[in-house]
């Protein structure tokens, strides 16, 4: 039997001997009723975290960028802009137009999980009868897809000013913003501070179950209350969730650290192997998301290399990536695209579990790179 | 302090132990890649009871209701067919047409939950291009705003033969199906046995914290999964939301039918107090939901009533509904309109705890009632 | 060669002489710019007839019952409260829903086009999370499928003060309003006085080509115009419709009473057949649209007759419905349903062909009906 | 009194005497019955015209391409994929996402107006349940934004070869598809030949009043005609505005060539100022659209530079802008951006009218160009 590191996402973290206490010893109530001591003391907290003024918890993600989205854009023919490599536009399904009616119109992301401010302005529509109304501005922190890129925080206040000037609130997906704060050394209410709105993900990095929440001014969350049960994310008695994402604020955020530092470690040794076909951004690694770049010159892809990182028995293997003689390691990473292995870093990655990958990586990218 | 009999809505019921237990004690996995085992096995289990091929776990009745609604109706220009006292209609904000762009088409619900046959014949659309597609029929069952009445399995039969003659599909809104069931004496798979899609939660009488699903064939749950993440209603570990809905349909589904006994019991006494104001119709009381009709008559109104249900201090009790010295009991119920009360049983009412409502309602009743 | 009476609708009048001077002769310029001069006559002179601030030319009454719906329901999860019978709901596809994201609620319109005030004000919601959000009433006036029922004034009055005490604006579709004036002996500013908003259609009775507009207040208009845009409804040189509308206010619209008059003549002659399965409702014939409705217990349906209208030779006539010897008279109406039949007269329609179509129908009547 | 040359757009065209004629000569009938014949033999024309099997008259471009794009999007989550300068996502309120709930992802548009095939095929989403469903691409030829551009047959040949491998359809917005023609010296049918859905304008280049149609195959033309009712786009008496389209395929279209002509003296001109703030492309010079960039390091705007065309006393005007003592010459234009202007030649500007705006616009360019 193998034992596999598995480094697909940091979604795949199961909740904590104290979050499950936690989830069978807390106050529950019906929230739909808002009678949750759980779930209200979860909204309180996060929102005194973020410095806003109160928050909602829902039961992912995506609906709570679904949601900031139908609230801030709620004039008929609304477009909000977001780079175009974000969750929002490549990975839920077009919800934002299917569901909420909203134009979402796209902005070129840089490396760094930012995009041209010059770009962002012209695009920023007038009143011309023909066109769309310009309602918002989406950004992503830390940028998955761009490697968990921590947004610079002048390019955020910069963003900001611009944003007011044309009158246009700031929607921050903040699934992985605790691990933009570890790396920027800085506040969550510091990071978030221009930003109308924040979505928050407690079941990535942080380990809890399920959940996510979003934040901002009462008003706000007072209209997101009613589409989340429009959309059926109304859940009854959710302190049980609640109650793992209180511990994961106060358990696990600070642990993050651990799984950037993990993470610069194997980009480190990636790039240490210097194999032509396999590039690392040791230079820019900000959290917990190790993005590996194929070369286009090769003619390996990222599913070839994860299948291989899939196999236990590599005939060529003198235990050099086995724990025991019985046990091989797998791997296992994310296929971003054709020419990019995304590798995350989370709570349930040792510095054994590291240890093992990095040999097991190490062996394989040889094996392929020559 | 007051004791307080909760009757407003068996969704306030709070996790048992066993399901406490299984939460924290099942094996989990990250859903969005279909590798949370709980959830699996919930869902194979739901669909094998029902006698379907496959099931969906979610985190609401609404959403559950909404994605049968989007998959059934998936031609531009759809309608879909609905009581007007049903949930779909007037509990879900109208999200058929607002998130699916559905038209709900209402027949008038008779006392009994269901409607007239004939009428639906009537509002089939044809193929005009004046009109809507009538794309699906939707019942409720048990019928919670028609008093938790059980669909006539009859009935159930005819509206299947006609749906069958005009090609339309059938979902069932069985949030409350297995209240049905246990009044029918029949199992789930014979209730829904001509439904295309069923809704069942877990949340209401069954206990569990959170969480309902959609049972159907293979493609619809298929398509039902697309919708659900686009919905935001894909969770990461809901194996530990699973795992207490497991518990309930083997644990809490046997005891529905002391619910429906506690609820005949109260419709009995309320009726056997012979006061004009208040009527109860106990010849067809179903299941856990009684209704209380306020005769126009009357100047009371049900919130009125539910008022001095509250009120812990009767200056004129004389120990009748006061279970120590220093403790009265609140009764707690729900207005449905201003001429309806809505008592709900549940597996958090004990027969001690009926025994003090009882003896409260009368109280407040006789009071008012004269 | 048949002769042909279309009763079918008033929708096929074609364009006068006048309208077609006018169409040739009038000042052009892009509308999409403000620039046709004959457009904005048309709308400014309309406004004024009706009492309002502005007007918007729109291509038909689809548009202009989807537009006011569109702009008046402009939160998310709004609801527009229709008769069941009216046009929006029946005959409009469902785009209100489909395109507006707005869900119709629907009451029972009454034989003389309205509903029950209490029916209303019951359907009308609160502000609990679960509910749509009651955003405007809609009126149809004449109503097409009661019959061309002008709505009584005293009811409108009564339905104004309703909606003022809840808010709610209430929208009227005159696509026949002129009919409705004509039988009130009433201007139109009076009928739609407490309206805030109205649509007239110009290619019905008023023999206009194509075209319909949407009255309301200047900012009405001005989210109208948005919305017709997005819709695809904003046209270039408009004018040349416009200038046939403008005519149509003139000319046809006075000629109106004449169309009501034959109405009449023609159901007097039918009820005065004394037929048990054909029967009219003499007392309530409003304007220029007659139904017979066919007995239940009849085996004919309204295709049946028709069919038979729609026949050259009938073998026992006797020259009785014979222009000359070789040209028979065919008599076209519209099926509503089943068991109802539309006649609808129109300015094409003259005594004589009136005459014609009487002795057809008298001829087919008696045969079938006996 | 000024005289003004009016080159903002081909929309500002007038109908011809002969339209005029024809509009008020030919049959008409009810087209919403299907009944109009000049409605039905234009889209039969036009259909053959194109090689395709059928056509539909609408109002506007805007709603052929809205139609177009709810037919092939027919999934929900669907996504149509187009150029960022393309009419469709610049200028039509977004309609795709509010109206139809469909994802317009956007693909940077070159100078030429095609898009780079690889980036096309980056953009093309697989079956991941994150993702939306591709299900069509969109071109623009000729590409008014791009100024005009006619895209090139084997760049179409290319882009057709790729979206036959992926399934998906190509809908080419012809709104000025003739211009295209007319520069490639290639008849429609050719064209447009791997396409599965067309729109045309009438009322621009070719002048009629009002209409565009969309083409396509008898099953696509049999949905879009629901849709077009369902828009409000079914018009009654259409044949009016049919018959002025059918003249303008015979009339007005062979005269495009003649616009062509004008525009590229025009552009010759400006070019041949040599004038650094001002630059025009005149080796690309396709069609009837002229634009005039603005070089980044002036400080002019294309506003200011509209601003004097529109002023008729020059004070240094010596006669050279001037038609006769009395009278200026106004040159009108359309700012793109701020950076770019944009002249369009359309049938009724005459060699007479092209001189007169060279004057006045060399005139004003070498004023401010200094």
């Amino acid at each position: 039997m193998a034992y596999i590191v598995d480094l697909r996402s940091d979604t795949v973290t199961k909740p904590t001997k104290a979050m499950k206490h936690a989830m069978v010893n807390s106050a529950l109530g019906d929230d739909v009723y808002g009678e949750d001591p759980t779930v209200n003391a979860l909204e309180t907290k996060l929102a005194a975290l973020l410095g806003k003024q109160a928050a909602l918890f829902v039961p992912s993600g995506t609906m709570a960028n679904l949601i900031a989205i139908m609230v801030h854009c709620n004039k008929r023919g609304s477009e909000a802009i977001v780079g175009d490599s974000c969750h929002i536009f490549k990975y839920e399904q077009g919800g934002a137009a299917h569901l909420g009616g909203v134009l979402l119109t796209t902005l070129d992301n840089k490396p760094d999980g930012t995009f041209e401010l010059s770009d962002l302005e012209r695009r920023i529509r007038g009143s011309d009868i023909h066109e769309p109304v310009t309602s918002m501005v989406a950004v992503e922190n830390t940028h998955n897809y761009c490697g968990g890129k921590s947004l610079p925080l002048n390019w955020l206040d910069e963003l900001s000013a611009l944003c007011k000037k044309h009158l246009l609130p700031i929607h921050m997906d903040g699934a992985r913003l605790f691990n933009a704060c570890a790396h920027e050394q800085q506040p969550p209410s510091r990071v978030v501070r221009d930003c109308a709105s924040v979505s928050v993900c407690f079941s990535k990095g942080l380990s809890a179950p399920v959940g996510s929440a979003l934040v901002g001014d009462y008003h706000f969350i007072q209209q997101a209350r009613r589409i989340r049960k429009m959309l059926g994310g109304g859940m009854r008695q959710a302190g049980v969730l609640a109650a793992a994402a209180i511990v994961a604020l106060d358990e696990v955020v600070p642990l993050l650290e651990l799984d950037h530092k993990r993470a610069f470690r194997l980009a480190k040794v990636i790039e240490g192997l210097f194999l032509k076909p396999f590039s690392v951004d040791v230079d820019n690694q900000h959290s917990n998301i190790v993005l590996v770049r194929i070369a286009a010159s090769s003619q390996l892809t990222a599913d070839k290399v994860l299948q291989r990182l899939a196999q236990v028995s590599l005939s060529e293997t003198q235990g050099d990536c086995k724990t025991t003689d019985d046990e091989g390691v797998i791997v296992k990473g994310t296929a971003f695209n054709e020419k990019t292995l995304r590798f995350t870093l989370h709570r349930e990655i040792t510095d054994e579990d590291l240890w093992l990958a990095i040999m097991k990586i190490t062996y394989v990218f040889k094996e392929l790179g020559q």
